[in-house]
């Protein structure tokens, strides 16, 4: 089957009202779509495994130096139906259209479907990819706990999965490189018009949790000049983060927040929010993140308030490897283009060459319902794919 | 017994860790909150009814014209331990001591619970006299949804209460007077040095329900320049808010607010935002906001959003019975002041003469754990209560 026909087999699996996904880490979507992957990578007679930290790994061969080719099937709440499963789609399309013609690697190539890596469940990015390469500490991350309270041992654990088998994963040293396919992010492609690009580097990135606490009290009964509602600083630093990401050519974002008591006739006590933030440069997101923190405190204490700040994840910049991203530019004629959003590949680029291919997006929009490639740049994709896995392997 | 020792047994029930109270209408602390209401009247030889709305009330006699004193039980999240229970304590408090004192009243006089004074489940303050006044259609109120989806007739219904019951109570018919006594909020008697207070007038206020919409993206990917974020037009609201409210003199506040995907790499698609709104005219609460829908409208052109508004509940100005008023606060020798809180005695004021009176609060902080007063000023606040019911019954 080509990628548009295993994408629609997934069109029901975690769909929201909207129209959107909301396939979270571990959550029945994903574990279903664990299965569909384990039925359809079987189908191509390929050896499924999974690691310690739910990474899924389909092998097609044997033994060192392989190549590795996939992305991730879960989603931010609310999220498209590309990002990543257009990855993980492409790749089983590619090796299937392989195998059909009797082609024969050099090589082992194996299929990833990586867990967590948007980081929605227990709020730190490309969890599964972190776990296996040691970029996180084990403990720390079956630490982190998700909404409910619960924490990712536990969640393991509910799903029959041993939390003591988490941490840095022995398949990954089989791996001579990784490539994997994406949907663009942004809007590049369109204007330069090619269907396929090549990464080049993924901007710095973090979140940072910021605590306004103030003094609760009655809506109706205070005085404005006796409030000290911390809501107001939270308007404030987002309005901040805005201008200072304007004029630096930066991103910054505050799409969560929580009220404590989070009661109309009440002054809120506490606002909690979190900033992701992401620039060109290391040190260009640390003065982002300094002179937000620096606003947010002069507002406090404008407002009689307090913030507390603290990073929750920061990742580096991360250029891909430059030889094997010339290469597959130069096989495929594709122009190459820098990313905004974290990605597996960014993670396991410290760990061995790693390329990225972005299938272009007519709108740009990503993270929501609206998420799109046309049918023609999907299998412009995989064919892109195809060539890869015969160059490489 | 006296109020400080009734409230001492209801520290128990709803308590939160920061010390505070949740007790939300039909909620388990409220359910244990209603029985000990009727152990506590029952013992002092009081006939406790419960009307179709949940209502309680606990007669001392039965017939027309009667004098009718309490609160309500329930609270905000995370409120204080007073804001209601010292009314139905010291109403309780005042029924005992005269009953001890053997004084016999000259008219029946009732004891009121209302339920969800609040409005913190379903949106709507003061449901309880509402409906029992008429002053909301029934069919409306009942069609009210929790946080959880649960109308309010679903949630009678599973607490053993039947919904058509729901509705303008028969019982008010026979009822001359209502005195409420409440914990003072805001801070106006402590610098008059008086304990307790007689209430003028009850500003008008009301709710908001503000959805602000835009377009979904990822937070990494998405130049600052091509985002329709509405958390940007959400925070010049809430600053324009705090703008307006100053400049008029007015109070305006924004405590609760719900993001969509509410996820922490994603620009949210819609923010709800929930305003609440005071002034110490009609007039002057339209224009309030009124101006303040006009800025939300501006920013929402600025940032590519949309704002919609829609009121959930307006309540307009009360004026407590003059003559009610100025014979009490002669009686007590007590100040006369205005509030900015909604209470149970404004919705009853439009049926029938209705006076509240005020206890003492150090801080002026309601609607929060901190809220308080002393032991001498709630004593003090019951003997008030004494006072005018041997003048009224």
């Amino acid at each position: 089957m080509g990628a548009n026909e295993l994408l629609a087999e997934l069109a029901g699996i975690g769909s929201t009202p909207s129209g959107g996904y909301s396939r979270l880490a571990w959550d029945p979507a994903t574990m279903q779509l664990r299965e569909w992957f384990v039925g359809q990578a079987s189908a191509l007679g390929l050896e499924v495994t999974e690691d310690g930290n739910g990474n899924q790994v389909a092998w097609w061969g044997h033994g060192p130096d392989a190549l590795l080719v996939g992305s991730h099937l879960d989603s931010v709440p609310d999220g498209g139906p590309l990002d990543g499963p257009l990855g993980v789609t492409s790749a089983l399309a590619a090796v299937g259209q392989l195998k059909a013609e009797g082609w024969q690697p050099t090589r082992p190539i194996a299929v990833a479907n990586f867990t967590d890596e948007e980081g929605a469940r227990f709020g730190v990015a490309c969890l599964g990819s972190r776990l296996a390469t040691g970029a996180i500490a084990t403990d720390h991350a079956l630490g982190l706990k998700d909404a409910a309270g619960d924490t990712l041992a536990e969640v393991m654990a509910a799903r029959g999965r041993d939390p003591r088998r988490a941490g840095p994963s022995a398949w990954l040293a089989d791996v001579k490189y990784y490539v994997e396919l994406h949907v663009e992010q942004g809007r590049w492609l369109a204007p330069h018009h090619a269907p396929v690009g090549v990464a080049s580097a993924i901007w710095p990135h973090g979140r940072w949790r910021l605590d306004f606490c103030g003094q609760g009290n009655h809506a109706g009964a205070t005085a404005m000049v006796d409030r000290y509602d911390p809501m107001l600083t939270y308007a404030a630093t987002v309005l901040a983060a805005r201008e200072l990401a304007l004029d630096s050519g930066h991103r910054a974002t505050i799409g969560r927040v929580q009220v404590e008591p989070g009661s109309t006739n009440s002054i809120p006590s506490r606002v909690t929010a979190w900033l992701d933030a992401r620039a060109e440069s290391g040190p260009g997101l640390e003065n982002l993140v300094a002179g937000l923190i620096e606003r947010a405190q002069v507002a406090a204490r404008d407002d009689g308030t307090t913030v507390e700040v603290r990073a929750e994840s920061i990742t580096g910049a991360v250029d891909f490897d430059p030889e094997l991203r010339h290469r597959l530019a130069a096989l495929l004629d594709a122009p190459v283009l820098p990313t905004g959003a974290g990605h597996d590949a960014g993670i396991l680029a410290a760990k061995l060459p790693t390329a990225m291919l972005f299938v272009r997006n007519p709108t740009g929009i990503s993270h929501a319902p609206q998420e799109s490639a046309s049918t023609d740049d999907i299998d412009a994709g995989v064919d892109a794919l195809v060539r890869v896995v015969r160059e490489l392997a």
